[in-house]
């Protein structure tokens, strides 16, 4: 039933992609589209600037009638108008003729440079000017950063704040984009409890409900959260209840390799195990299914090995499903010390990066969430290598490039 | 009353940063805290693993019986019971004998090893065990992660979902962190429409209303959104109905130097200006208050210009403001093209940096908000600089690192 060789991670993923399908879309307030993924392209609706307009505070007139000014001797002009931004001038600029401007107010007709304030001076209605200005100094013509038409996000982007605002600017108060995943985590375990300082017993705390939460918030897709516990016919009942109204399925617990383990088995009855097993340490009981056509990511109970297979094999696959595509960002440093890894098995090591160097933690097992929280960085073994020597450089994927 | 000289960078901050208080704390569910910042020292209330617990499925057993056991001669025990995760065996493992265990298990009274189920064979209730085991083999020991009272998260973490994972375990649904800062964004221009295909006149699109509110919530706080005419009365009013509910007040607009423009003239007849006018590069026209003991930052009404300078002098300050500490982590480019800058003045360059490459974007404007979409990084050209060679190595603050 199950694949009895454990599965390199590269084929594991190319599996699970090619299961993947995105989100359809939805309209949205673009005040709400901060780091969703925009659907198509987006062309702009306007020029920007919507009109030719002062970038400074100063006055508008023809740059012609200055082209023989200087400090010594200025040249004279009459100021007809004065405008501040938010406010149009209806005078005309002839030759001669100025008309006092705010910055952002739109450039008279007629007019086509600004000059500063700092550089006239000014009495009554007469403006002496004292340095030349060339045609278009101090303006921001109309369309200059966008013309109507114009595409200005390009389909599939992830919206930064400057994308909300030139969107706000192409005329849009509303944007399509991929909906976000809704992502059912289910703990499997009759141990495992909610935390308290009171634990009997075999009991034990179920922080991969919180660790699971944030992880798919962290891939800007919507968790809920479920538990049951080691019952072949309710986690049956789970996975068909769970699997009608999510986008994808990730389990913990149950996946064990040795044996038969109950979610593997569930999973196997209602669809297809695509693989079980994966040559990665900590990680290797890891599951993927197919069932009704959603994925199913079965993680390890074990919290360091739950976390380091969302990071290596569900992060991107949830982020896809948006189509966010980020790459997992390697940086090489030395390594501080010796780290021994075993051909055909991709180790995730983690390690403290310090400036150019990484330092190997010294717990290993994949019990100890204390590893994850004492490090910043995993040290990425590639399957085809025999560990690492102290002052090699080496691979390493921090835990802060992970994130969207 | 404003200052008449332009304040370099450090120096504007180093002001800023002064008037700063954190906000107070307050108790939420441990499954809201992802990306909070602990208030205190959180000591675990649980020994974790609570129980020393069996690391593999296999039989426990005393690892001295197996001492002389090998593949040819195996060690023969007797069975006494049998106990999956979630369960607790009441037998006591005496010489000889050996209970079946699963993965996670309490190891039984008397046993000290486990035996993975690959090396042994199993007939009826006896039991062949083919390799010595050393004692502790196989078992994580209670308290071998944390000890009840050790101290697992420091005071002032921001936290990340490991840090969720060792709380839990450590028997807390709840935990104690800095609030929120309320922030109000005042965007001021009787000129600003919302968003929509038809702008009249001198009507400008207010793009800032979105990139604010986005650039608030990236620094983990809680935005409201308010619009207001260039009308000093009006302005005031805002003033000081939002400084009532609110931890920090951020306007756009009306903070132009040359004059005494409308929002900085307001925050000196309700508050103390610090500074107005700053040595850097898109940016200058900022201004900083403190009203009621409360900061208010004074942004350009230009996007570019006020979102460089919310990076720059705003975001370090929300953030601090919930005891978050990220320093600004720049990064060293060779710059793909010559650079010219003032000394005495910081410049923020909209750049694209690919590899180690960095090219400077040539739009300059900062009106021209296609400059922020098309860059992923600003050059900074300290005040000390007169600019940067092609070729020169240069100092790269990368969009993405900037946030928390």
């Amino acid at each position: 039933m199950f694949l009895s060789k454990l599965l390199p991670v590269k084929q594991a993923l190319k599996i699970i992609e090619d299961t993947l399908k995105p989100t359809d879309t939805e309209k949205i307030s673009l005040e709400d589209a901060y780091h969703r993924v925009i659907a198509g392209d987006v062309r702009s609706l306007l020029d920007s600037p919507p009109f030719s307009r002062s970038a400074m505070d100063g006055y508008a007139l023809k740059a012609e009638d200055t082209f023989s000014s200087s400090a010594n001797s200025p040249v004279e002009l009459t100021v007809i108008d004065r405008i501040g931004a938010g406010s149009m001038s209806h005078a005309i600029v002839e030759e001669g003729k100025a008309v006092k401007i705010a910055t952002g107010a739109p450039l008279p007709q007629g007019a086509d440079a600004v000059v500063m304030d700092e550089y006239v001076q000014e009495q009554g209605d007469e403006l002496q000017v004292e340095s030349p200005l060339t045609p278009g100094e101090n303006v921001s013509f109309q369309g200059e950063d966008v013309k109507k038409g114009d595409i200005i996000i390009k389909g599939g982007k992830l919206l930064e704040p400057q994308d909300l605002a030139i969107i706000a600017s192409g005329g849009y108060s509303e944007v399509t984009i991929h909906r976000k995943p809704r992502i059912a985590v289910l703990n499997t375990g009759s141990e495992l409890v909610m935390p308290s300082p009171d634990i009997k017993g075999a009991e034990v705390v179920n922080s991969n409900h919180y660790t699971l939460k944030v992880l798919v918030e962290s891939c800007l897709a919507v968790p809920t959260l479920n538990h049951v516990e080691d019952d072949a016919l309710k986690v049956k009942d789970e996975f068909e209840r769970l699997l009608k109204t999510h986008d994808a399925l990730i389990t913990t617990g149950g996946t064990a390799i040795s044996k038969g383990d109950v979610v593997v088995e569930v999973a196997d009855q209602l669809g297809e195990v695509l693989f079980h097993g994966v040559a990665m340490r900590p990680g290797k009981p890891f599951a993927f299914a197919e069932v009704n056509g959603k994925p199913v990511f079965m993680l390890s109970g074990y919290p360091v090995a739950a976390m380091v297979q969302y990071d290596v094999l569900v992060r991107k696959s949830i982020e896809k499903m948006q189509n966010i595509y980020k790459p997992s960002l390697l940086v090489k440093k030395t390594a501080a010390r010796k780290i021994p890894s075993t051909l055909g098995r991709t180790d995730y090591v983690r390690a403290k990066a310090d400036g150019d160097k990484v330092t190997p933690l010294n717990i290993k097992g994949s019990t100890i969430i204390r590893s994850m929280v004492d490090s910043n960085c995993y040290i990425v073994i590639e399957e085809n290598l025999e560990g690492v020597a102290e002052g090699e450089k080496c691979d390493v994927l921090l835990y802060d490039s992970l994130r969207v």
